[in-house]
């Protein structure tokens, strides 16, 4: 009698991403890159904490971002106001960056003059945490009118990432937000996770996410 | 010779799934329940709104609410504080609700002491867009603090929704929030669209909605 042939296309997709960041982690691991996903919710602030970041780094790295968008270019026109390299990804519809997407986009930069590339993902706590881009460090935002309650409703999100930064944190008076709620849940899932305050707005807090970053860019230049 | 057999699997999916949509819509319209479908990124105050619409219009009608989560319970019980029916969907990882998953909710809900039916989706502004519930009407909230930028990077959920919420205006002072601004480039790519500015936790702007809410409801077990 004949079997039935079962597919599993996510467990495919996946492995096949899987593959291309292994690729990714190979390629950046002999150019001395480091990488850098940073994913949150719409709205989250995201564009402004790069903005934040490369201001207080360029001067010490060479920096490039990957911007992805379902369909609009406005981030990467404020990126580019830094003068930093950008290349847009547009999914044209698609909710997460994948490994592939990725890839196209290392293919056409200066590999050879960057030391840091942040990729900004498409806004949203749910598929982006399911494809491994390659990264040396999945960050995420959480920001603080959102609510701390996030960390139950979104849980693979907390468990991906190695650097939780809630941001927002100037306007913390007005929005009923239980910070030690959300460490001690997010500590629960991911024991490792680090976790920075900040205010990309009013600049608070920025150097303490900055200086963590730093260290690890300087680390894996140094590696052997 | 051959010819190689092509199957767009999105395309599949999306056509099963308005013809559950069209199913739900004939049962509905035969028992004259109104389905609102509430859609937002996470955080935006959906469960919020829902409470506070359920206080406002709990004595006209009878409201039952469908709670979409990835993993969590958190949002069911808050609505289970307002006494109303809750049925709770599980996604487990699907980062949207379907027309399949509404209609079981449906199958256990006790739609002949219904008027009323709230669906809250999953927390995400790319992927609930695309599925049809056989909702009368397509809600989505987008909050002051995630900008008034997201109609350009997320235009489609703006086109499928039927009532814009623009919510947490309380805090308006602390965000620069261009309300003009979204509402031109809302209008621009749909032109029907009913936008409401409220603060679901002070309660002003509310009855504006609910009032609005009110008269579609009433319309529809009005319809012959």
């Amino acid at each position: 009698m004949k079997e039935i042939t079962y597919i599993d296309l996510k467990k495919c997709i996946l492995e096949d991403n899987d593959g291309v960041a292994n690729e990714i982690r190979t390629l950046l691991k002999d150019k001395k890159i480091f990488l850098w996903n940073l994913m949150s919710s719409p709205g989250s602030g995201k564009t402004t904490l790069i903005k934040a970041v490369i201001s207080l780094l360029k001067a010490k790295f060479r920096i490039g971002v990957i911007e992805g968008d379902i369909e609009s270019t406005c981030d990467s026109k404020k990126i580019l106001e830094t003068g930093t390299t950008v290349v847009q990804l547009r999914t044209g519809g698609g909710c997460h960056l994948d490994a592939s997407m990725v890839k196209k986009a290392l293919e056409t930069m200066p590999l050879d003059d960057l030391d840091l590339i942040i990729i900004e993902n498409i806004g949203n706590l749910v598929c982006p945490a399911e494809f491994d881009l390659g990264a040396d460090l999945n960050g995420m935002i959480l920001s603080v009118p959102e609510g701390e309650d996030k960390i139950i409703k979104y849980p693979l999100m907390f468990t991906v990432t190695g650097a939780l930064i809630v941001s927002k944190i100037d306007v913390m008076d007005y929005f009923d937000f239980d910070l030690e709620f959300l460490k001690k849940n997010a500590h629960a899932i991911n024991e490792n996770l680090k976790i920075f305050t900040l205010s990309a707005r009013t600049g608070e807090g920025v150097n303490g996410f900055t200086n963590y970053l730093q260290k690890l860019i300087e680390d894996k230049a140094n590696e052997k």
